[in-house]
């Protein structure tokens, strides 16, 4: 029989015994009784970089702190003409977070440079950039410091009020952290995107796909956009619900459940023919004031988020959902009113990277799967940007925001190896 | 051209102006500034039924008050032997009510009885009960007065406390309104079913039927039983709305409004059938506590009702309600629990009587339509002691209990001239 070949994907032992103690540091600081909190722009975020730091500074990488706090970790290469291949997370929580989110990211990163500094010196610089304030759940505007590296930071941000304590501004908290705000008000961009060859993001996977299907990673095609609606409303008329017979009815919550399995359908077959759509009615709620059992509703005020990796299927979505609420007022006499929209873009991930990626795990025979990403990320701020980007997601079970986080270490070394591998290869497919 | 002949169902012009007086004079006593308010075994209650009892004492008719401070206005028959014909209504109202919701019907009672004291004396006794706390909304159970009659007034009412002034049992506003309260305990029966031909009620129409259809009269063909889930719930899984794709979500808003559209289409398909059946989801929410635009709903509240005439209905949609749950566990893995029920038997009016009352309101080109109660009634108590009843419904903008009630003075005499033909006829087509 022949031996097994060694994978091309294994992570050498001492680095992977130094992610493990990397990640046991960081619960053991930061755990707060319950979950981890690592407060954006707080003591406890600046203290987890700087320990990424001391690692990455101790095994002969630069360190570089910009305006806006966050950290670059660099492992220069020996063209400094040629564009420079990224990777990269964030290191702050939500309040009682988990201990991964975020965090195995940029621990991927620092493994992946640690592993490139063993090897013979390429031509082409790593960077790992360490970035502030993703979650930003105190401030409520999240990828602060990704933002800052394109120019993007607003400076009205820095009178965001910090939601726990508002007397601090996150301007405040910034400054205290070690930002220049400042320069940062100044809106200057801090990162070329064409500086950068392409950027590569690991994360846990926020969702249950990759544990139902029995994968431990996921390579994702787009982080999805979204279309909410926060404030819209059914109306119909309120009326004797023993006395009024259906042919006189306005009955809003018919009108809404209508409008809602109506769209459920649609849903249904956008997906049987391939499309990327998500779809929720988070809040869906007779009013307190007057429903009562024996009173047909009048009103019903709900919230309908949609998501797709897709803008045509984003908008589609919504003509359709247009189309859906004209049908109730005339069947039904109750008018779906929608109010105002809030729409996020999707940020689409480079196609080349993804086929790249898919063809490392599968000449590891990694088992995979390729997903959308629900959940927003600093990734899609570098693809927005014009930067081609992938993302590598690591199975996780029990969602992520919440201390229930379960990733097992093997998927995570599995996902960090093929991280690893996109950001030394993936200049080539890219053609940068 | 022929001259249009002296309609049968005419009423004296002195007799409507004494109606027109008498709404009005209870109009003025009990305006509360909003609406019309008599309390339930109030001193507004009492004071209007001595104003009727005033009127009826003048023109020669007896006056009774009973235990449980009812009155009785009889005009004597020639025969006693000869179950006595009987009509009547309430006069307490909800709180800022409207002034024709019970009134009505005492006061077309009255001119029956007024009418028919001009008329040689025959030989059926007729009687007009004018019964206390049909509405009870100070005290939340109906149809006090109406139950005395049968001996169906449980003593452990007298405790029920007053929900504006806790201070007050319902027993001692009783016994200060006059009441008996000590013999009522015995819960002696003060009235025999078969001492009566039959009961005749009017009352306002508290849905919009008949303003939609233009018809000024409305006969009943049953009054409605319904069945009562206040505590029904879908139960479903919360989710990250953006990262959870539709196969792996347990979605409770969609579970709960798949199962409203399937009790809704089955609803119409036995509308079609012919059957009775009117159904309510009144209250239809997600739980504050948790809901959250970005959260699919693990959890959703809901009340469901349902009324119908016919005992079969009422348990075939209860069946058709606890299989389409069961679908929908299996299609959506959404549990619907309906929770504890509560179960009012409807009340069947008498077929007979309502051939006679079509026959009577056809004689006369009498534009009317058949028609369910979808609200109880004291008529509903004497229904089911036995006593073959009808129920005349009169043309009423805006429902009732509320101060809008709408009834037109014309439409009220075209129903209480109804009534007053089905009380001096309808014993014939019953045989008693």
């Amino acid at each position: 029989m022949d031996m097994p070949s060694p994978s091309p994907l294994a992570i050498a032992p001492d680095l992977a015994e130094l992610a493990r103690t990397l990640f046991e540091a960081l619960r053991q600081a930061d755990h707060d009784g319950t979950g981890i909190t690592r407060e954006t722009y707080g003591p406890g975020e600046t203290r987890a970089m700087h320990r990424v730091a001391a690692i990455a500074h101790e095994a002969g990488l630069d360190c570089v702190w910009d305006t806006a706090g966050n950290l670059r970790v660099t492992l220069p290469g020996s063209d400094p003409a040629l564009p420079a291949a990224a990777t990269g997370s964030h290191l702050d929580s939500v309040p009682q977070g988990g201990n991964y989110d975020g965090a195995a990211g940029v621990i991927a990163g620092l493994l992946a440079l640690l592993h490139a500094a063993r090897l013979p010196r390429g031509p082409r610089t790593l960077h790992l950039f360490v970035m502030r304030g993703e979650e930003s759940a105190w401030y409520g505007r999240p990828y602060l410091g990704s933002s800052a590296l394109f120019g993007l930071f607003d400076p009205a941000w820095l009178q965001l009020q910090n939601l726990r304590d508002p007397a601090l501004t996150l301007g405040a908290a910034m400054a205290r952290e070690g930002a220049d705000v400042e320069a940062l008000a100044a809106r200057r961009r801090l990162l070329d995107p064409a500086s950068l060859s392409h950027f590569v993001e690991l994360h846990i996977e926020q969702g249950p796909v990759m544990v139902a299907r029995r994968v431990p990673v996921g390579l994702v095609s787009g982080i999805r956009g979204n279309h909410r609606h926060p404030q819209a409303r059914a109306l119909g008329e309120a009326a004797h619900s023993g006395a009024v017979p259906r042919w006189l009815r306005r009955d809003a919550v018919l009108g809404a459940a209508d409008f809602a399995m109506r769209l459920d359908a649609s849903w249904r077959t956008l997906l049987e023919r391939g499309e990327d759509l998500v779809m929720t009615f988070g809040i869906f709620a007779t009013d307190p004031r007057e429903h009562a059992m024996t009173r047909v509703p009048g009103e019903l005020r709900f919230t309908l988020e949609w998501r797709s990796e897709s803008q045509a299927t984003l908008d589609a979505f919504g003509e359709l959902a247009a189309s859906e609420a004209a049908e109730i007022a005339r069947e039904r006499g109750v008018r779906i009113e929608l109010g105002q929209g809030v729409r996020t873009p999707p940020a689409a991930m480079d196609p080349r990277l993804l086929d790249h990626a898919r063809a490392i795990c599968t000449a590891a025979a990694m088992p995979h799967e390729v997903l959308a990403s629900g959940a927003g990320h600093d990734a899609a701020i570098f693809a927005n940007a014009g930067v081609p980007t992938a993302m590598v997601f690591v199975r996780n079970e029990h969602g992520s925001h919440n201390p229930r986080e379960a990733m097992e270490f093997e998927d995570f070394l599995h996902g960090a190896a093929v991280l690893r591998e996109i950001l030394l290869t993936g200049a080539e497919v890219v053609g940068r």
